[in-house]
């Protein structure tokens, strides 16, 4: 368990890396939210403030006055029992408050904070304020993403800045390592920091299987288009396919065609893809159907944890074969930080790994991301695998 | 392995079956189509029939003429390999062909498939007919379902006829079968029929689990009801609260009150709800709150499967907790009828054991039944399980 | 004003010429509701009855007991007044009443106006009557524009049998009449029957212009299709335009090309384009873009009533450039029947003449149909003007 | 017409008053578009000033060089015969070009402008820049209405500023100026500027009429509000009715109640509804149903155009029962410039009079505003009329 002072240094390093991530902004950027899975980086800003604002400063310090009372209203997310939400595709119609007033509520919560730490935290509330710790690095990976789709589809294409990895080069050979059949442990062992849907730890059973060293490439991938894998039915599901007429899906998002050169977008301006990078922005389905057309499978997320030593984490969020569902014996938080997992263990599916967008403390083999399986703006990649 | 004349008179009386089962129809309700669901029942008689002229008829018997040109176009389904499909939300605007001329085109290729059975049947081409028959069973389920839908969605509430166990009592007093942690095999045998969904068996590891001895039953469900189980945001899923929202669902489908009785529609007329009967037509999500409001959860597709020799079917399709996905080391067939299960393993929740319209060759403990998590129409139900 | 006995048999004969127009048809056909603009025959014949049921039957016979006491329910259109009517898009879901069953209400209720007429009919009355009759005249007209849409939307194009006229020949040269400037009296003169909407008569004021002594034909239009007329924005409303791209408009509704060959589905089966033939089912938006491309426009109704006694009409309803507004000092009737015509008055476009599916009483020259701007299954076409 | 020197004039002031309005601005607020007919203000600053560069610069300078290549792209709004445009839906998408750029954006384009009135200006082009100079004007006045839009729909209810009139008192009691029959002449008699769709001045008969020398008030809005005239079918037409139970439309926009009392967002701040003051922001569906529960109507625009000169303008753009269609012998001008008005002439209602948005030289009685029936964010009011 984390000691008290190192969390509280936790918690202000982690409140500076956020606004060091907005530096390179313009104000504007800060507002808008093209589709409704991205949020404006504002609204991140204003709502990973609002969460200690709520679930500490006035849960646990008497006659707490908050910043202004309409900003529960406006930043809370999806914590339905605890009051109203702006509806999740308004946040982008919202121009106050502005930019500065929402560093201003920032700085007010981080020093309100501060005194908390000093006069309040107990062991009642210290999981609380780790929980809002690992709360604002989560939206952390989401600001960077959402800062990259905003950007990245702007007809101007503004350069954010070189993010390292972002293009990822997998130089080595690819090979499968063999795992043998039998009972594995899976799960989180609590000594540290987990959420919820980590736990418990418990027992799987894995019939023999093999599971590639590296990540899918982009030479690959455009093996993949130039063979037609976007326009053969066999290879996807039905959703899947759907999801591709729909759309006219054809590439990774960020990719596009200039010349009759294959370039996309990276945050540090856009470039010709480089076939020894890792693919990246794909969503679920198109995973499927590269694998398909391999003649392989994605891993579950058991395989994928018990492999998971053998490899390094590719930088990428791997989608695998699993649908996010509770562990064994799950159980979830009495009250709103119930509704922090649970509730989403439907119609979703596993990533393992990280991302380069993942803040440090959330890198490890238990880690269950999840997102739905048309989604493409996370650093998404996928690894082959295959039953013996 | 059926013997060959056996399967020949499978073929026949389930030809029959589905006949007979439209027998109470009118003309009429042959040709609607209220929801995207729901098919024409027509379409299911042209359809069914279709099959064993394209993948048989058409398929091994050199010079075959087709008996309509465009009746392959018509009643395709969603088998896009062989051709272009009518799109689904279509087929209820189909006048033609009427169903005197559906019922020609049945009588016409079920003659010929006997004059098939007689002299083409091989090694090649059986399990395609068996595939046919099965084929067939499964839409004679859709049939009733489809069927109850238009009569009980219909402001005159027309009878269609008894239908047995449609309102099934579970008279038992609810009581936990407890499971002990260890390896089972799941899957089936392959001695007999099945999908391709059910293979191959394998092993799986469960931790120790209790499952009810029966299915949650009307007076339960009336509790649910009362005690607010329908406006508790904490009960649901995020997906499955918005579903509740949007489509103002206060209780099962088919149920509704008439001065202050509660009242549901059956095949055989509308009548008050019996509290001792099986709640039935309710959607994942619905299972999911009442398990969670009564403190425990949905089994597993496999904790259901270990435990099912333990308990009588419930006559009702039972929602799990499982996610629909290919069973470790599975392959599905090669070209079209590759596509008869696996394009559809994603975003949908298994269903096991069988309901009042399940004909009989489809009951067994392996079957995998998979429904969208917000479908109604299906006979469907629940039991309670828990972790121990 | 048309003598009782008269109007008795107007009535008569009237219910005889609707059932006469569905000898063709299956009981499938019957049943089907392709588009939300498209009712179902049965619902016709159903809802044509009701209208006498509850505003002549029911409202004037001490007692009267009703037919069935859901068909008020099931056969109102948007009399909303009158009580909930089965919202529009859900028509076509219904099964029931049976089309035998709808006859049977059909003749139950011919046969109580018998009795009516001899016993009931009174000065307060026989307007009403009066207006069922045209009501159900109007619906003369829907019931055969519906029942091509139900044929000729279907795959397998069903023939209903010859229409006379349905291919109109105008072998005459287009010739312009000009019209001096001048007032003008617009609207019904009161002799005979005629709708609110055509009342009072009034004067206009007309600048000078010109109109062509017949309508446009197939062989023009092959021109505007071969010169890009579809494709060039120039021509088009913004919103016309929008209409094309999302529905891709390239021709005209129920025209095909089958190897190389323009052809059109008619109520007598398929065949080629006569390019002397009248063109017909275009939309206002395609009927503006052809005026535009010729250099002219379309005549206001104003020009149109004025100059019609010097054409004789074109079997086709002719969009005119006149919105569908009310007349100086229109009244509209009090309740229920007042909502006829005034409540449709506004983002519709008037459209004169008379089609070869419009009944003999409602061929005249100031008769005002109606539509939006995007409609085509009716049996529209255009007559070319310019100012001078 | 108007001396060269004065336009330059002109086209100078023009430019101050549009940034001018933007001054009580944050840079947030010129970025989002919280519905489709609201653009954001920055997008306004860029547009208005692409119109020159397009129109004038690139046109008649030899060898210009546009400011950004990419510009001409993001600031089209529907001029779709010069280029592909950005979706209507994405401007509220689109952080970049920042504020700042806009700005500098419009600072070389009006300096460019300076030096090409000074060379470049002729015959040919004087027009344009006339043109080009009362766009910017309209845009000035959606500017402020979408400015309200943005701000009085966020939940802070941000102050703009005070608006003169924007709470007009109308004291005067309700008085009806009676109009005789007789030929009139409509339209604007070409002195001055004008558009294309006030020409050309025509005759226009009207029978007599009666319309009111004053605006409806608030206080008249209640009543008919508490006299249920949002739940009366009858007074509503079709699609009228259908908007107000789709989106549960009780009252005007920008009402809203508390603690019992009737409040409104004015662009100064919200405050209590004055019954005295001309009521605003209303649809012309419900300016159409009051007028019905009042026994009267709207008058047409040529009744309103014809008594004009008896009554001040009321400072509310006034809803008239005219839809927006050509005049007698109207020609749109070539090539883009004639996209201006002509192809809206469609399913959109005329209103007159100016509002307290519109900038002096567009106050005129010929003046042809139009809009869609729905809408409700301009400065909209309603004037009675009735036949004689």
């Amino acid at each position: 368990m984390i000691p008290t002072a190192q969390l509280c240094e936790l918690f202000l390093s982690t409140r500076s890396r956020t606004e060091e991530m907005c530096q390179p902004l313009q104000t504007e950027d800060y507002v808008v939210q093209p589709i409704v899975d991205v949020s404006p980086p504002k609204w991140h800003l204003g709502h990973t403030t609002w969460f200690f604002e709520e679930f500490l400063l006035d849960a646990f310090i008497p006659g707490y006055k908050r910043y202004h009372p309409e900003y529960a209203y406006v930043f809370n997310s999806y914590y339905e029992s605890v009051g109203k939400r702006v509806v999740r595709t308004d946040r982008g119609n919202l121009s106050r408050p502005s930019v500065k007033e929402v560093y201003a509520y920032r700085q007010h919560v981080t020093e309100a904070m501060k005194e908390f730490c000093k006069n309040h935290l107990d062991e009642d509330n210290r999981h609380i304020l780790e929980i809002g710790i690992h709360h604002e690095k989560q939206h952390q990976e989401l600001l960077l993403t959402d800062i990259k789709y905003i950007l990245g589809n702007n007809p101007l294409l503004p350069v954010y800045g070189e993010v390292e990895s972002e293009e990822f080069i997998e130089n080595s050979k690819t090979e499968f390592i063999s795992i043998k059949d039998g009972i594995y442990h899976i799960g989180h062992d609590c000594e540290d920091f987990c959420y919820d849907n980590e736990l418990p730890r418990h027992r799987v059973f894995l019939e023999p299987y093999a599971i590639a060293n590296k990540l899918v490439t982009n030479g690959e991938w455009l093996e993949f288009i130039n063979d037609g894998g976007y326009a053969n039915v066999l290879l996807w599901h039905t959703e899947g396919w759907d999801w591709v007429k729909k759309n006219d899906i054809q590439h990774p998002m960020y990719w596009f065609q200039e010349n009759g050169v294959w370039k996309q977008y990276l945050l540090g301006g856009a470039k010709a893809i480089d076939p020894n990078a890792t693919v990246t922005h794909i969503s679920y389905y198109e995973a499927f159907a590269f694998a398909q057309w391999k003649g392989m499978r994605l891993p579950t997320e058991f395989e994928w944890e018990v492999a998971s030593s053998k490899f390094d984490y590719g930088k990428r969020w791997e989608w695998t074969e699993s649908a996010y569902l509770p562990y064994p014996n799950y159980s979830k938080p009495d009250g709103a930080l119930g509704e922090y997992n649970g509730k989403f263990m439907v119609n979703q599916k596993v990533l393992r790994g990280s991302s380069i967008a993942t803040p440090d403390h959330h890198v490890r083999k238990t880690y269950r991301n999840f997102f739905h399986s048309y989604l493409r703006w996370q650093f998404t990649g996928l690894r082959l695998a295959k039953s013996l």
